[in-house]
């Protein structure tokens, strides 16, 4: 395939600057005429179906070829469908129903950075959420970002204030690659606290924008680029969002356009995690805890398997049944007969016998006499040989199976 | 409907007595042949296919009638299948595949307080979980047992430290029924430390144990009380539970019941919260962040639904979107000319000055000469009038879009 004329990156970059980004008019007279048609058509003022008259009185004046000039001088490229650079994704957006009248794959992306823009994106994640976010949240992100990066994923992120900000931190630190897509131009600092992040991003990944350089952030842009987060990237996870976070707006997308969504859970207290878990709750998205199930979510299939989460396995679970029946019926600390110790585990008095006889082979337990115990060296932790692995467990409970206790009355 | 005969409450206190709970052999020969025949066959001494010998050996010099006659007289009743207390959802358990070689119906349930179990258990929840739970877990569990209570559930647990012990406590002051399901005789208080609170469950609502009176505590025996936990309930909660904890045994038990198994998320970095997550993660289990949620999972179809979860709609939310649009490239302090608003708005001037004016009608703009900006009413919190709502939005930045830097170089 040959790459677009010219003529089509000078006429998409004009559109791109006199129209806001996901404009479903321009969209709709682009896919019918071509962009380079629908240049002419408003350069000459010509009316398109009496839609964009605001576009073409504002064209007058303007010269996109001098445009591109500059900025490729600043060190910004303008990209367009058939390059070779193109993240061809994004034409899912064109197959995507709108919201509020926007959608649609943008006209061309800005972008400034040394890498090479479908490439960074074609093993991806998207890793957004609240600016208001709690050290949790930022915490999080940032081992999320950091593990991704470390995992050969690319983190694409807004680059704002809280999980967008440590999801790309968190990358940098991984030296992996990371992409800020930004609702204004990609030479502009939003948030200005984050000069110095943009920077580093740029110097290493990529910043990227519909929008030409220096146009201004306004609410609308910032959700046009949500879609482009979304769209760019195999799947997004929300580390933080309240309710009404712009995070599920890039969420929704990435749920419209048939992407991987994942949520991470945190307290149910916490109001920056309510819009989380609400997505989780009516199974809009999948819980993740860390970036491993990211992987396995949006790695190959078969390939990325997240290592399977459990606790560990203790010497008692290789006991065979009766054995482990007899332990636990085993007094900790004054002894008892093997008569006593049966009835408390439910067992015959042979059975009994010869568990306790294995028990004593392996160290497990310990006699006096007719009276058995727990060995001492299994005592420390309380009444089992491996108690002191897993605090979470039922207490056997031998101490409370005393002879003088025990299950029969005498 | 008859209820069960003397004989066959005798032959099943004998045999609650003399077997393991959970004990399949004996399970199988009670459903074979009747608990008044197993129970004669034993004290007769003979061989019922071989497996019960341990158990005919022990009944020698047991009186099940005078151990019923004590019960009695301290306040406990054996219920059995039949009795109009007897909560016939525990037959499910007939139907369950058994784990480890034990499953399978109670022979009957020692029951201690003034409810009907039937009754108390037809509109219930159990909500369980880690021993060594955190604060987190436990203000979690502490309220979903009141607003469960509140909202006419029974609160279902195993008087465990910890979540257990929260969620009856909750119960209790939500002046709500809460069941307590032990390990050991319902005579005993196990864990010593909850004696009081087994008392005050004892009071006014259920301590019941397929153990008799007196039994102590085992492993086995709490892992057989799960089932019982799991089957009582339409569902269950489990609120903490690290990767090996317990609870999650009650919530295997629970899946594999058919019972509604729910989870509540905490931070991903605690581990009492891991076991809970994996659930959700895998999907065993759905989560649910308040008793609403619970009690829509559980309630009668239709009725019960939870509130959805929304944040508050703003007045910019009901603006036509031209508006919002216009208001949102409308600078803060400083002024702007239409023609400049109009060009961060990406509309045409003369929709602009439209979109102004009608701004200016409902007091959200004001206007010195020919400048516009938002009016100082809706400033103090930023650029829009409602964004003190919603400290998580993307900003509108109308002041990012200062005419010098409007979208269209000049």
């Amino acid at each position: 395939m040959t790459g677009p004329t010219d003529d089509e990156r000078v006429a998409r970059a004009a559109l791109s600057r006199l129209s806001e980004p996901g404009d479903l008019r321009v969209q709709r007279v682009v896919r019918e005429l071509g962009a380079t048609r629908v240049h002419d058509h408003l350069r000459d003022e010509r009316d398109l179906d009496g839609v964009l008259t605001d576009i073409a009185q504002r064209l007058r004046g303007h010269d996109p070829v001098r445009e591109l000039d500059e900025a490729a001088r600043a060190g910004i490229r303008f990209v367009v469908p058939g390059d070779d650079e193109w993240p061809t994704q994004l034409d899912d957006l064109d197959r995507c129903e709108p919201v509020e009248r926007q959608g649609g794959a943008p006209l061309g992306l800005w972008v400034r950075g040394p890498l090479r823009l479908a490439e960074a994106c074609a093993r991806s994640a998207a890793v957004v959420g609240s600016r208001s976010a709690t050290t949790y949240g930022g915490d999080i992100a940032g081992s999320l970002g950091h593990d991704l990066a470390a995992a050969g994923f690319t983190v694409v992120s807004g680059a704002a204030f809280g999980i967008d900000g440590a999801a790309h931190r968190g990358a940098l630190a991984g030296d992996g690659p990371t992409v800020a897509v930004l609702a204004c131009g990609v030479d502009r600092a939003y948030p200005a606290g984050h000069a110095a992040l943009l920077g580093h991003i740029a110097a290493t990944g990529l910043v990227v924008s519909e929008l030409p350089p220096g146009c201004a952030p306004t609410r609308l842009r910032f959700l046009t680029r949500n879609r482009v987060i979304a769209a760019l990237t195999g799947g997004t996870v929300v580390v933080e969002a309240a309710l009404r976070s712009g995070a599920l707006n890039t969420a929704n997308w990435a749920g419209r356009l048939g992407r991987v969504l994942m949520g991470v859970p945190g307290p149910v207290t916490s109001a920056p995690s309510q819009g989380v878990h609400e997505m989780l709750r009516t199974r809009e998205a999948q819980l993740v805890t860390e970036a491993a199930h990211v992987v396995e979510l949006l790695g190959a299939l078969g390939d990325d398997l997240a290592p399977v989460a459990r606790g560990p396995e203790t010497a008692r679970d290789r006991l065979p049944a009766t054995q482990r029946r007899v332990l636990e019926a085993t007094p900790v600390v004054r002894g008892a007969p093997a008569t006593a110790i049966a009835r408390t585990a439910g067992l015959s008095v042979g059975a009994t016998r010869q568990a306790l006889e294995a028990l004593l082979a392996t160290g497990a337990v310990e006699r006096r006499g007719d009276q058995w115990r727990l060995a001492r060296a299994h005592r420390a932790t309380g009444a089992g040989p491996d108690r002191g692995e897993d605090p979470d467990e039922d207490p056997g409970d031998a101490a409370a199976a005393m002879p003088g206790e025990a299950a029969v009355p005498s």
